[in-house]
């Protein structure tokens, strides 16, 4: 690809793409602007990047309108744009070399149930399992050792990576992605206590119902509903080892990220940012837009959309860093009272 | 299944259960209270949700014994109890459809190794890989892709759900559950320091024993023994993404919450509840029917039974609810340290 | 064995092996001190295990050379050394049996992709699926239903358990053990945020670099990065349900802690120690030999070669410790404000 050819293309996406030095390179790899090399393309977001314009070996480099390049176009060639990150993450998908989760067809080691039915275009993978009744939609892709219990259904485009475990009953939209290793629409962990102190199992009739455009990591757990669904709304992000409980309501474009846990029953709301190992106690809600910082222990409600808690248990952004500024001055508090002590001692002595 | 069977096969578990309304009524599925629909059948087991009674169109609702319906008589029948929502839970297992995670027999893709013994009634999922030497109990059910290494032992009723690995040695009792992806018997964490500031693996040669009615969520991890056994104690049950160290011994009706981490040697006793995202670190013990909070990190030993801990480091509950209390108090404390200051300034100027 | 044998077998490793005792009696296996039995060796690393020596019923012990042994004499013998834990760690491994984790060769049931190169002495267990242009080196053992993508290069004498994944380009040093459940190379979690509140993914075009000797836990993770590569350095140890992110670097010899979360561009030094559940902020770097307690919240870089972290923000153990100190401190910081308070009400009343 020339570099004309990448500014036509992000053409596309952004306005005003101006390009200041040599149209004609040819362009072979994207590259983190420390370690680009000849022949590759990186981009600066951020001004504290603009020092590496001095030595980078990059033959291209994005940035932002604003930046000054002139001193730097006898080795390097610009793209200037208003927004440098996103035309970077456009371009990256132009360099992305497909990549085969599973062969185009079906695998003739899978284990097709009875009742299934196939869209167009599908991959299935070596040692597939898929149980009676499943639905799977146009163009999408199984990968290897991926297993679908009874009755699962998904929508078009979807990717299994190898080793998923989709339980019997669970929805998925179109354009879902899952990681390997995940597990969707086990029993949740449901036990009525017994007088002898022993546990009767709640079963679990419900489901798992995944909406379009979510994305969930490798290793995360999703359990199915008592009854009813537990839903990921459309376009949610879902990272790496992260528990959803049963019952729970996550909303669209919701993000949450690796090794968070929420409870049973907790309902959050759109466009949320949950941060890593984040905690949620059980039948709680979020509001729309909330960020929750990296282990905070969310204890109850919050309902007033767009505000940041942190902290254990969690509370709003502004009386968390209070109250945190406050503990690490505890040490001049304890000073001072020492001082008021010792002039109360001293002045009754006088 | 009519009101008035429904009310025969509660009769087998529970004392006096009595019914308002009409007996004749065809129950077809079971339902939250909000969102039940005309033919099935919900509970209010707790006072806040009675004013749904109002608006449900569940055709059949199991209450308290003390609450008053004869206001809704003309659409809902009632049964009333003692412990509606055990008696809900009972009824839930009748309503449970029958899942098939395994077909009976064995399937023609699973590969038995040499020497290995099988109960009547097993079924034996695709692609199941069993070991030389193990022994699967009666009517136990090994979901697809279940990999049992060598000299693995279950008991009866044992359900092994799809893509579990147990590795050599494992002995599982009777009636044990285990979901999705969960890892039993992997080599504990166990490494020798040397002088280089390399390490030696130790060796870990032990195995792990879970006891009758265990259950283990997804993607939980259970280490073997260095020595000896890491023990799952008889009724424990264990969620997602759990992770238990070697030689840990966990006791009987013992229920750890996702997320949980138990560091290696810790005994935990009886009956005890540990919350989400809790964590242990090594060597400690806990008594009987103590409950740890969500997020705690216990590092020391608690011998006093039925305590309740909370906090980092956690503490007895009164206690830590104390420091929380005055860790909230702090604001205050500062501005009666400034007046005192102030008030202490103003009268020395006198 | 005998004991003779047990003697010089350590001799070849520690200097200085004593025998106390009968020479001639056969040792069958390593037990802990306070389970061994007759004909069972074990070991006192720990003074306040030394009255266990009363009682064991073990043929011999591993002792420290300044144990005094005389009277226990005539029901055990003993070698006594300079280090009585790394000697019984190396018998450990004398004892330990073999283990099968995939029998020699291929498995018929085996999937092997376009252009592989095997070496010799390899194992590939069942339903094992490789895909196109990987590389097994020498006498690596692969259990079954693991699965490599495109692309993957393994050293020699690596050991991959049963349910292994490895996405395309992974790259894994010689003697690389990965548990059970693992996930090696699943997408960074990169999304680009888009003016509606939705996400664009950022194709994640790096790979996992694994060096010699690491080991890794079972179900954890350790996602590719977004451009070059996260990096496993050699002899790092990686306990279970760790979350590693993109574009991370881990330094060699450094051990990680079960439950640990290390966010996106982290570095970590040579030599370090993390807790279980330990969790970093993106983008920061800890210097070598730091050491990082159980559940602690990263939240900046840590520069200073071979300190203690602890705590929520994390600072330097004293720091923390001391901070620790003020809060346990808090009531009779109190009482003493509450009592200067009366006082001098008191005083003015007068």
């Amino acid at each position: 690809m020339t570099i004309q050819e990448i500014r036509e293309y992000l053409g596309r996406f952004f306005d005003a793409v101006e390009l200041v030095g040599d149209a004609d390179r040819p362009i072979t790899a994207p590259a983190k602007i420390e370690a680009a090399q000849q022949g590759e393309v990186s981009f600066i977001a951020n001004e504290k990047y603009i020092r590496f314009l001095a030595t980078t070996q990059a033959s291209l480099v994005i940035v932002h309108r604003s930046v000054c390049v002139d001193e730097f176009l006898q080795t390097t060639s610009f793209l200037k744009v208003g927004d440098p990150y996103s035309a970077f993450v456009f371009l990256l998908q132009k360099f992305a070399k497909p990549r085969t989760i599973a062969k185009k067809g079906i695998a003739a080691s899978a284990v097709i149930g009875e009742g299934v039915s196939i869209g167009e275009g599908v991959s299935i993978g070596e040692f597939v399992v898929i149980g009676d009744r499943c639905s799977i939609g146009r163009n999408s892709v199984i990968g290897p050792h991926t297993v679908l219990l009874d009755d699962v259904t998904l929508g078009e485009d979807v990717t299994l990576f190898a080793r998923v475990t989709l339980y019997d009953g669970s929805r998925l939209g179109n354009r879902v992605v899952i990681h390997s290793g995940s597990v969707i629409g086990a029993d949740g962990f449901g036990f009525a206590p017994q007088r002898d102190g022993s546990y009767v199992k709640i079963p679990q009739m419900g489901i798992v119902e995944i909406g379009d455009d979510v994305e969930i990591g490798a290793n995360a757990t999703i359990d199915r509903a008592t009854m009813g669904s537990t839903v990921i709304g459309r376009g949610a992000k879902i990272d790496n080892l992260v528990q959803v409980a049963h019952n729970c309501r996550i909303g669209e474009d919701t993000v949450i990220a690796a090794q968070a846990g929420i409870s049973g029953s907790v309902t959050i709301g759109r466009q949320c940012m949950v941060g890593g190992q984040a905690g949620f106690a059980g039948h709680l809600e979020l509001a729309d837009r909330i960020q929750v910082a990296a282990q905070a222990g969310i204890s109850k409600s919050f309902l007033q959309p767009g505000i940041a808690l942190r902290g254990y248990p969690a509370q709003p952004m502004r009386d968390q860093l209070k109250h945190e500024a406050m503990l690490r001055n505890l040490g001049a508090m304890k000073a001072k009272l020492d001082l008021l002590e010792a002039t109360l001692k001293e002045r009754h002595a006088e």
